[in-house]
C-alpha cells in the first residue's frame, strides 16, 4: 500500500488526511502538537475570552475512526528527499507521497531581538503567554507607585493592521473599557491606551479600501488609536519607537508578519522572501513530483494573485493535494489547483466587523453577526461549540471574560 | 480606619475577606496568584475533564463590588512583626490586624530531589503541567519502538491513597479504559497499569474504615492496582522502587504529603513537624493577637481532633478569624474556634466514590451524586458551573474528556 506521511495537522494538513479517508494508502500525520488548532479564534484565548481547550482537539481524537491514519506526536528535523523519508524525533518515515503543510510562525524581519519584548500568537503556548502578559500589566499598574510607570503599563502597543492586529487591539480596548472596569481601586483601567500601529497606508489592507476605512472607525469608536504609515523602528522592554516617536509601554504585541516555518528549507526547494516554497500549478514541488506543499507554507497563486493565508484556502490546499495524490494513485495526471475566494472576515469588537464578499460588503453589527454565525458554522465538529456559544453570550450581555486566569509565575515587577 | 492584611487568596482568606465586607477597615489581599482556585476540582483539571478556567476566577472580579478591599498580585517576602508590616514584591503594607492563609504545598519529606520525577498537584501550573505529563506518555509509548519502554511509558505509579491520590489514580484508569480506546494504532491504552501505593494500611485513612474498603475494591473494579503498606524508597527518572520491589515507569505522580508555607517560618512562630502554625483558641498567634492564621496553614484542633486541611475547614477559620477581628474592633473578646465538622468525600470515578458523614456513610453511585451535587453546588458563584455541567455530562455519556490539549513543549523522547 502507498505510504503517504503529512507534516501538520493545521487546516491543510488535517483536510488532506480527511480526503484521503477511503484511499487505499497507509497515511502518518506527523505534527510537534497533539492538537488541531481553530486558529481564527486564536485571539479568543490570548484576550481571556476562551478557554485553551475550546479551540483546540487532539488530533487522535479527530481521526479516531479513520484506521488508516497513524498520529505521530514528534518534530520533523530533516526531509531527506533522496531517499523519500521524513526524520522527526530520530525515527524514520518512508513515504511514496509527502504533503507539508507546517505553516508559519510569526517573523520580526531580521530584528529578532524584538521577539522578547514583543511575542506574537501563532499557537496556544502563545496565547496563554499574551494573556498572562497583558493581565500581569494591569496588575503592575496596580501595584505601581510612580505615575509615569502606571502610565507604561497601561499603555499596550498593537504591531500591525492585519485581522490579527486589529482583533486583538478592538478587544484589548474594550476590555479596559468594559470588562475590567470597578475591579481595581487605584487605577482606572478606563484610562488605558491602547495603539494599532501599521507601516501601510491603511489597515486591513487585503481588504477593500472602503472597509478599511470603516475598520478604522470602529476602531476608534471602540477607544483604540490607530496610527497608520507608522513603521515601528525598534522595541525595548519600556518603550516602543514609531516613525520618530517614542512610545513608553510594557506590553508590546507582534502582528506584524509571519515567515515559513524552516521546512521550507529543509526540503532545499526555492522559496519566496517570506520563506514560502514556490510550488507548481499542482501544488507539487517543482522536480519531485511525489511532494506537495499546502496551506500558508506554500506560495501559491490563484487567478486573482497570491493565494492569501487563511483557514479557507489552507483546507483547499489540502484536499487539492489528497486529489492529486489519488489521481497518482489512478494513473491520472493531477489537475492544477483552482483557488475559490470565499471572502475575507475580521472581527473588532462586539458588534464590530468587516465582511468582504467580493460584491457584498458588510460592517458594524451585520458584518459582526455574519462573523460569528460563519465562527459557529466552522467549529462545528469541535465538542466545544456550545460551550463557546455559552462564554459568547455571557460575555456579550455582561462583558465579563471568563479565562481571565494567569497561570504562569507573573513577571518580576 | 483599622487596615486588615489577608494573606492568599484561597478558601481561607477570601472567606474571611468576604465576611469583612460591611466592617469599618481598609483591607488588603495579596495573593501571589490572580485567581482564586476551587482546589477540589484541580485532579479534573489535572486529567483533562476541565479546563483550567473552568475552575478558578480572578479574586479581583470576585470582590470588585466590596468596595473596602485592594487586591494585590505579590509575592510576600517577610513579615516584620514588629513593626507591624508586610513586604511584598518590594512594597511594604502596614496593618492592625494580619491575616495569613498562605496554605500548603506538597512536600517529599527530605526527598527533594524526587520533585523533579514526581510533580504534585496544588496549583493550576502544578494541574496543566501533569496534564501534559500523562498525555505525554501515551504519545511516547505510541512513538517508542521498544517493548520495554513502550510498558514503562504505559505505567503510571501514584504515590499516596488520600483523596487526591485516589481521585488522580480512578480517573488515570478510566482515561486508559475508556477515553483513549482507538485513538492509537500501536499500542493498546487499555492495557496501561496504575498504581495506588500508599504506605500506610489503608487508603483514605481519614474515613470510617468500611470506607476505605469499599473505596479499595472501586478502584481495583476500575483497574487500579492498590498496594497499601507499600512505602516509596526511592523515585527515578525511570522507575520506583516500593518497598523491596522495582517498578519501572515513566510517570510519577504525587499525592503524599503537604507541608505548610514557608510563611510559617517568616512568622517566626512555633510550628508542627508538617511547618503549620501552631495558634491559640482563637486561631490567633500566641504573643501576638493582632495576627490570625486561618485554612491549611494553620494546625488547628477542634472536639475530635485536629482539623482537617479541607475547604469547609478553612472557610471556617476565615471567618472565624474576621469575626474575631470585628470582635476586638468592637472592644470585646474574641471567641474560641470550634470546628463543625461536616463530612469528608472522595470521589473515584463516573458513578464511583465516598462519603463519610459520620454516621451516614454512602458509597457506589449514590455516593458519586451526592459528591457531584455538592460540587456543583459549592461551585456557585463561579460563571462557569454551567460550563463545567457541560463538560461533565459530556464526560459522563461519552467518556470523552474535554481539555487534552499538551500546551507544554513536549518532553524530549
Amino acid at each position: 500500500m502507498a505510504r503517504v506521511v503529512v507534516v501538520g495537522g493545521g487546516f491543510a494538513g488535517l483536510w488532506a488526511v480527511r480526503a484521503l479517508a477511503r484511499a487505499p494508502v497507509e497515511i502518518t500525520l506527523i505534527d510537534s502538537c497533539n492538537h488541531h488548532l481553530f486558529q481564527p479564534l486564536l485571539y479568543q484565548v490570548a484576550t481571556a475570552g476562551l478557554a485553551a481547550p475550546s479551540i483546540a482537539a487532539p488530533l487522535r481524537h479527530i481521526l479516531r475512526r479513520q484506521r488508516n491514519v497513524t498520529v505521530q506526536l514528534a518534530t520533523v528535523s530533516a526531509i531527506d528527499r533522496a531517499g523519500r523519508t521524513v526524520i522527526a524525533a530520530g525515527a524514520r518515515y518512508p513515504y511514496d507521497y509527502l504533503i507539508v503543510a507546517s505553516g508559519v510562525s510569526h517573523a520580526y524581519f531580521g530584528h529578532e531581538d524584538w521577539a522578547g519584548h514583543a511575542p506574537g500568537l501563532k499557537t496556544l503556548a502563545d496565547a496563554l503567554h499574551m494573556r498572562a502578559r497583558f493581565l500581569t500589566a494591569f496588575e503592575r499598574a496596580e501595584s505601581s507607585r510612580c505615575a509615569a510607570e502606571t502610565r507604561a503599563w497601561l499603555t499596550f502597543v498593537v504591531v500591525g493592521g492585519g485581522p490579527t492586529g486589529v482583533e486583538l487591539a478592538g478587544t484589548l480596548a474594550e476590555i479596559a473599557r468594559h470588562t475590567l472596569t470597578r475591579e481595581f481601586r487605584r487605577i482606572d483601567p478606563r484610562t488605558a491606551q491602547v495603539l494599532l500601529v501599521e507601516a501601510g497606508a491603511r489597515i486591513l489592507p487585503a481588504f477593500a479600501p472602503d472597509l478599511s476605512a470603516s475598520a478604522h472607525r470602529q476602531l476608534e469608536r471602540l477607544g483604540v488609536t490607530v496610527r497608520t504609515n507608522s513603521p515601528v523602528t525598534s522595541i525595548a522592554a519600556t518603550e516602543v519607537r514609531v516613525a520618530d516617536e517614542t512610545i513608553h509601554c510594557r506590553t508590546v504585541i507582534w502582528a506584524a508578519g509571519v515567515a515559513a516555518s524552516g521546512l521550507g528549507r529543509a526540503l532545499a526547494a526555492p522559496v519566496d522572501r517570506a520563506g514560502r516554497v514556490l510550488v507548481g500549478d499542482d501544488l507539487s514541488l517543482p522536480g519531485s513530483p511525489e511532494i506537495f506543499v499546502a496551506g500558508d507554507l506554500a506560495a501559491a497563486s490563484g487567478r486573482g494573485g497570491p493565494v492569501p493565508g487563511i483557514a479557507p484556502a489552507a483546507k483547499q490546499m489540502g484536499v487539492h493535494a489528497a486529489a492529486c495524490i489519488l489521481a497518482r494513485l489512478a494513473g491520472r495526471p493531477s489537475a492544477p489547483f483552482r483557488y475559490r475566494h470565499q471572502g475575507l472576515l475580521a472581527t473588532i469588537g462586539r458588534g464590530a466587523a468587516v465582511v468582504d464578499l467580493g460584491r457584498v460588503r458588510l460592517t458594524g453589527l451585520v458584518a459582526w453577526w455574519f462573523w460569528l454565525l460563519a465562527h459557529v458554522y466552522f467549529l462545528i465538529g469541535f465538542r466545544n461549540r456550545l460551550v463557546v456559544l455559552i462564554d459568547w453570550a455571557d460575555a456579550y450581555w455582561t462583558y465579563h471574560r471568563g479565562a481571565r486566569i494567569i497561570v504562569e509565575p507573573s513577571q518580576p515587577p
